[in-house]
């Protein structure tokens, strides 16, 4: 491990870091005579591995060090190391990465049994192997439609049994992770909750399939922290959605960082799917988006998707309706066909009547 | 109230905006020939008040709405309403809004009673009422420091029986409101958490005051409305404070947002606070960032102090020594003199032991 | 036109509204009862049309004036009106724009006769119809190199001559326009000149192709009203060029705005291209940018790209070398397929040595 | 000088750095193992001085350099070094820097001789000494008023000898330095041109204080190096304005960075200005940010005055009234006696007529 301190230490400073480096079984020498840059090596009977991310972390928290230059052999969970093959994350027919992209389509939230199934039967029948739809719903403010909740769950569950696909849904608080996970077979964790460490780690012990959105102000490396919360549970399966930033201009309401796409695939293992629904606020930029998202490399797709969008209760102005949903698969096929990708088809059929 | 309806609408996209309106009792008439300007009016048996958030937030919800451009006579709570006096919350000797400032001061985390002690009191020596320090702490990795947790609490109890400071202390987990507010004379909620629903409304219910951080990329009126949600429980209690906007800029980990506090001093009657510690991550900032905030009408500080920040185990380039808090405190006082405002001395004696 | 108002004007406040649409011959009367909708008729004898942007520009310019809603009949030149076809702008052998997509390639800056012929050649025969390479350089620092000037245009000219390849290049001075257009085929401006608009009237006057790069931090009416500067001079062979904006994160150079790209399609009919480059600033994510914007609708691709990239003498981090390029171009030509458009190839040859 | 080269260097890439420092005359070796932190040593008859910035400028050019981690003894002329007093620039009765404030004041944009003589006598009996007003207005839209020009400068000129007050006034194109000059005492660079390096050359090279805008998202270091171009023409007299930056909440205009003002009076020996006018957008917000941006450090503050801001015909929601620059001026004194400095008071009398 390769650190670099800060300028002009004093000798307290300075021991702080010479002590935690002995407290965890490290040696020690500068390489620089400014003794700027201290390089930690494995001695015998010294850790094992040089350089684990918890060490790292430790020495990152004192004042004195300015940065951890090299970590040495070890690595977050989340990493692509050399020769690291894609994690491929599958949820009923769904599969993300690696040759898969899978489509999610739905609406913004569950408002009654009927709509959601004509919704799934359409969305299904066009490509879609799982169906978005929010039980519980984040809202800005305290007066606005928080979800159907428990009612919505039961919707879901229904619509599942009918239509055979899989269910991708929000949970908002530690204590719902249960009952949601009832129903939901991946659980979906808001831009607005990514650093709920608590969420996470709650998720991260169900053990089921996770699909994280990106805080809209969060870095790429924020965002691969908040998943190696979950991935440090032991829960492999974890899907990263870019769902835009927030921007400068008011012209739409997010900006798609289609960039973090195709970096985040060279980053790290785990598959990439894009929401271009949240990314642009405007129905009319879904299809361009999702074309510019798969084009980048994104593994798959989750859109607001709604027969009548200009009756929904929430986010109407971006979702879009069936045909429009039948053109961005359309698309999604031909652009996995240009890297020999393929789009997941749904198999399972719903339960009879 | 008055509603922005989008061009052109369908015959039916009209009828989902009239329908809400007869629904929710209002009667309805358009301003403009375009039809894209419509009234609702307060009619005989119809609801009380015309256009309170509820309402407005249903037909916002509507994807054939894009504004409300007047609510009439109802508004949030957290609102300024004409000749609303500022809302003092006080928490042990200290006080915020009104003619009062006052200084939370502390370690960034909790580490072990002996340096909790000392650092309290020489922060109530030289003007803190309010004693900071992290028990439970948010971060990045979930390989750093998460802190002392329900060992820090324990400490924070002694070292405020020990000393008469009240206790500012964050907290991260709905299920933990209880333990914390066991201790906690006010609750931290931290800028990942701003949006934390479920949190919010849990310390809502609490009754207890709390200290609202502005999430780093939250525009004020999401602010606002992350407090409306504590206030709607019947808690009166919130502390808003603006703790830097994340920017573009390396050379300072964040944006104090000073426009931010003068700007909410005129938008709500509740008390704002500012955190120079966060807001620059350098510690040679944060007394010009105190200053400022003061300048600009904040009604306290929230800093990190440290006898040796460069011992700490988190954050320690943000922490100011004792004294440089004591320059701190001695502007503070010079500030609040300026506007006739007077920084609140700590009063209470710690229990002789 | 319509205008919004501020609330509780003042008569006088109010007579500096009316008085200025009287002075350009409007009749006025007000929508509703709180006298803020205030709606400009045209009347015998008045303005035509109505709502010009030169009158819009001067109620916005009124402080009781809120907003335009409506500019009624008239518009920007930019503006995609109803069932306006896409301008095509035309550069030697390029077309940008309709079914026509082109590649610009090149290096960053032109640094001597050999290395700059190498480039053009390669580039030509893997599809580049336009060499990209700066004579004159913006840099951030004056003691970079500034590029090669008056020999990098003479250099510019004989490679052209040699391959027929047209030539974009930057020009930062008004006072150059003149000597840059001797050489260049098309002029580009670059981000930090975009609201230059001495610069831009002059290349305005230029009646030359010009390709307008977005301000790294402008809003899409920013720099849509700084084509306009171009436009309102009688030229309206504007190219506009996203080349991705500031953001929070250093992990790529900029974010490439796709969202953008998309929207200004739908909001003007002149030509959009993108650069993939200095978006990223990475040259590993050049192709998936590449084919990211395509997909959203780009009209080519302005790319760096170097022999060996490890020489260059600036910004050398984003240049792709020629087997990656023909890999873009390849990637372009097949997602132009999609949409049934196709990338010009070059035709034109070199003149005989 | 200490560079950091990138990991993994080919011999050609290696080559190019070690090619250049013997160019330059530099003795090279490298600190440790990896090959990645190499030193230039000084040597006989070498460089003078070590890491002069020209010479950095060239490593960082090198796309095989990703950092020069330290240049040594050498420096940017605007940098702050060991025991450099602060540069006073005097313009007029003004003076910024060192225990100077100085206020200067007036219109957004001159629009007649009388209305312009009323405001200036009106801002120099509550303290400015000198005069702000655009003759040549830089506008967004092409169609927007672009300032009286000729007559404007005409207007100021007759205003300076009939009230004593120094002239501050934008120049948007190198063409009318010259002509400009005639009657600015100070250049006002606008946050648009802060990257125009053909202006900033101009401007360095008429030898007169010149007023730098922080554009409105470059960041402290890209600020720095524009005010570099000046210094590098020999021209000293440079006083850096912060004028808010962008953000994300439409809520206030731009942000003011009072912590950039903190910052930069540590990195620079040049003085540094606040204009909250701009910064907010709002002129509520204009005095409480006059305050902030002098408790943080600045050295004087240009605020857009008007005795009837809803008369004029630019961005009159931002300008203050007389009565309100009064209270500026007022607490300007106040915040300065704090730090036992003073506000300039203006002294010259204005011609007899």
């Amino acid at each position: 491990m390769l650190l670099r301190l800060r300028k002009n230490l004093s000798r307290a400073e300075l021991e702080a870091v010479l002590g935690l480096a002995r407290e965890l079984g490290y040696g020690t020498r500068f390489l620089d005579g400014g003794r700027e840059i201290l390089a930690l090596d494995g001695v015998d009977g010294g850790p094992e591995p040089v350089g684990a991310p918890d060490h790292r972390a430790r020495f990152e928290d004192l004042a004195a060090v300015s940065g951890v230059l090299d970590a040495g052999e070890s690595h977050e969970l989340f990493e692509r190391g050399e020769g690291r093959a894609d994690t491929v994350v599958r949820v009923g027919d769904a599969a993300f990465g690696g040759k898969h992209i899978s489509l999610v389509a739905g609406p913004c939230a569950i408002e009654d049994f009927d709509s959601a199934l004509e919704i799934a039967r359409a969305v299904r029948e066009r490509g879609a192997t799982c169906l978005r739809g929010g039980a519980f719903k984040p809202r800005t403010s305290p007066y606005s439609f928080q979800g159907a909740r428990a009612k919505g769950l039961e919707i879901l569950a229904q619509v599942k049994l009918a239509t055979g696909l899989a269910v991708v849904t929000e949970v908002l608080d530690p204590r719902d992770v249960a009952a949601v996970g009832q129903v939901a077979d991946m659980f979906q964790i808001g831009s607005r909750n990514m650093q709920n460490s608590a969420l996470l780690i709650e998720v991260g012990k169900a053990k089921k399939p996770v699909l994280l959105k990106r805080g809209f102000a969060a870095t790429l490396r924020e965002f691969l922290l908040a998943a190696e919360y979950v991935l440090a549970q032991g829960n492999e399966q974890v899907v990263l959605c870019e769902r835009g930033i927030r921007g400068f201009d008011p012209s739409t309401r997010n900006v798609l960082d289609v960039g973090a796409v195709a970096y985040l695939k060279r980053l790290t293992h785990l598959p990439v799917v894009v929401d271009p629904s949240h990314a642009s606020g405007r129905s009319e930029l879904v299809r361009p988006l999702s074309r510019a998202g798969l084009a980048a490399g994104a593994d798959g797709l989750i859109v607001e998707v709604h027969p009548h969008p200009e009756f929904t209760h929430s986010d109407g102005e971006q979702a879009i309706d069936l045909e429009e949903f039948r053109l961005v698969a359309a698309d999604a096929r031909a652009i996995a066909a240009l890297d020999g990708r393929e789009v997941v088809a749904p198999r399972t059929q719903g339960a009879k009547r």
